[in-house]
């Protein structure tokens, strides 16, 4: 097996299959610790995360926080509610200043694509991607692909469908790289305003039907609808939605008896999912949490050696 | 004695006289842990605790994250601001997900009445109640019977009284529960518009007289007076509160000289009670603080045992 | 060597030569622990600093948070904007709560210019001045004077210059009051409505010309500019303090070859520095915010001590 080279792990458009797969295997061994009475690891002590968000995310901070923790790191939160980004100070001058701390890993979220990568470029320290604007979600894609893995015993071949804002989703993009790299067949499902013009190249069947998107999937990883922006309104158009491509019990009656149902949480229930479908036998959703643990402590591992082989 | 079986601390009013005074008991052996040099121990060390707050209370969580850290767990804040319940997900969702990170405790911080209960019955991990609406606060219950019992050696036949806003207190309804489960007297007093109706079924007595309630009490628990709501026009409201019912040095002469005075804090100097009497040889205000970190020690140590008991 | 006897630091104005000098020195011990592979010494294990913020800073917070952890001591951030303070608690109460909880330290951050003094002598535990008002920030001075005598050998006879809003800047107060114990000669360079009248009486000359100020200087301390609260107006305010005090590559020639640039950050770049500057070979900018870490290791350390002393 190859050895693992990055600081950082900035989407997985750069990475090859093989660096993927030695993630997932990564962390395979590190679910267990989760499983322990005692669950903690040694790898991570006396090492400094930071995890930087310019975008409020409880989910993504806290799972990398527990996944730090778990591996004895010390971690420091930062959110922009309070930061000195108020002041004016660039990413780039915050970058600096965290790594002058002798931080090891800076975990950040920010709401402009590409801001990740350019961290990354401007510090020695580690960059951990944790959702960049419209761009990538790589360690999302990455708990996806391990609990698919997990459940299915394979990637290559699958169908996977995605469905929802696929226009506007750094968790499409992400599993689109990832899948496809690891060779499954990738559908996006989504009415047309949501699809992206192009996204063809990416290696993806286009379709504006649920139940196309349905019929032959091995899996179907449905997005969460973002309509609140628009609060006052969005009640009907959340109900049309649901209508025309909320993945409910009957629709899941037509495709594989064995569907796995995914979704990156927080559920909009009744809107892109139906609460019988979230809860039901098909679902994955809560085992992708959990693996989530393991697929950031693996991330957290590798980018922390790949630095120290520098 | 008994053995500790339960996973949740959810409220008072479902515990045994024996339960109770087993935690009071445990409280007691982890106090002294707050008084070494090194004040840590590892009873739960490599469990993970999260403070779900959907109230702001710095007190009770910063209690809460310093009695969980002397048990050398891992502490993860989450508050409303920053959470993804924001983004709409139902409390039980939530809390499933905090499950599937294999976190250990969810402290639970709520303006419902009922979130505690009802996150605890749709969870495996152990939930404890820091605080739910009106219902119930049991470590503040707790905490404030410690110290009594600390102070006069027992809590059975004594003279208890509350003092304040008893129809809108979780802590007036802990603390009922609890003294006269233990064979407390107690009287509950404030303006008639803040007595709870049927609140003598609850086996208290009621007075909207202050010296009538201060006369026989070996104990008053003064609650705090909340009319930050109306800001501008409190100031009246909050005089003419301190003259009817506010608890003064005179007052507290016509009183048993040592009667012991509680408050749950924060304080309002001037409103429920005097600087003198806060600052004052009866008060406990301080000892109450200091002994809520041994009995939420016990607490959390007690339910993640009761949990691997299951 | 003389020994630490205080329990707090409150500024520089109360220590004597030799207790910067031990500040200093026990620093400089403290500063390979950031450089090793695990970050981590047992000092303070056991030990609960509490960081308490009445006003947002996240790089002092993050560095008194990362220094704290690196002594192995737990810490608990407390925020105006979630605090009791909020409910009209008084500093007072809050100090004496803390101390309750059996925490060990307290590092304020106030906006009132005296705080820290008064929660000192208000409380047994230690107490660190992260910032009160326009009066001190002492470990942002003795960082500063740290970096000064790494990169100088010395701080004696060292001719020091201050640019920027003096009036209003507890970085300045602090910095003069250290480096003129130590022997160096300061000159404050500002536009004349931001000098304080008065300030010759610290022993400082005063200038409202740069190059003046840059003339003869070893070191340049540049301020901050806070143009923030007039957010509307302030581009041509900006432009304009550019142009007479902005420290340029071009006014830097006219300077000694070596002269040390410092900033406390966050930059404004192209306002009171310019990017060529901040970024150049004479900048020591993130070399002060990697000697935070160990200065205020040392600060902790060493008021943990002097309170076991009494």
């Amino acid at each position: 097996m190859i050895k693992w080279q990055r600081k950082d792990l900035v989407g997985l458009e750069d990475l090859s299959k093989e660096e993927i797969e030695l993630i997932l295997s990564t962390a395979e061994s590190f679910k267990e610790v989760s499983a322990r009475a005692i669950k903690k690891v040694p790898a991570l002590r006396g090492k400094t995360v930071v995890n930087l968000f310019y975008e409020p995310s409880t989910r993504t901070r806290v799972s990398f926080e527990v996944a730090a923790k778990r591996l004895s790191a010390d971690v420091i939160n930062i959110s922009t509610e309070t930061s000195s980004v108020k002041k004016g100070e660039t990413l780039i001058d915050t970058g600096k200043n965290i790594q002058a701390l002798n931080a090891d890993i800076i975990v950040i979220r920010h709401n402009s694509s590409g801001a990740a990568a350019m961290l990354a470029r401007n510090v020695d320290i580690s960059v951990v991607n944790a959702g960049d604007g419209w761009h990538e979600h790589p360690t999302q894609a990455l708990l996806d692909i391990f609990t698919l893995k997990e459940k299915l015993g394979r990637i290559k071949g699958l169908n996977v469908s995605i469905v929802g804002d696929i226009a506007h989703s750094r968790v499409a993009r992400s599993n689109i790289w990832g899948l496809t790299k690891l060779g499954a067949k990738v559908t996006v499902c989504a009415p047309k305003v949501l699809i992206p013009p192009g996204i063809e190249e990416m290696g993806v069947v286009v379709t504006d039907n649920i139940d196309e998107a349905l019929k032959k999937a091995d899996a179907v990883n449905i997005l969460r609808m973002q309509f609140e922006r628009d609060e006052g309104t969005a009640f009907p158009e959340q109900l049309e939605y649901f209508k025309a491509f909320g993945v409910t019990r009957e629709r899941l009656q037509k495709a594989k008896k064995d569907i796995v149902v995914m979704h990156p949480g927080p559920l909009n229930r009744g809107v892109e999912i139906s609460s019988e479908v979230a809860d039901g036998t098909n679902s994955v959703i809560l085992e992708q949490v959990t693996n989530g643990i393991a697929v950031r402590m693996a991330v957290l591992f590798l980018v922390a050696q790949g630095r120290d082989k520098k």
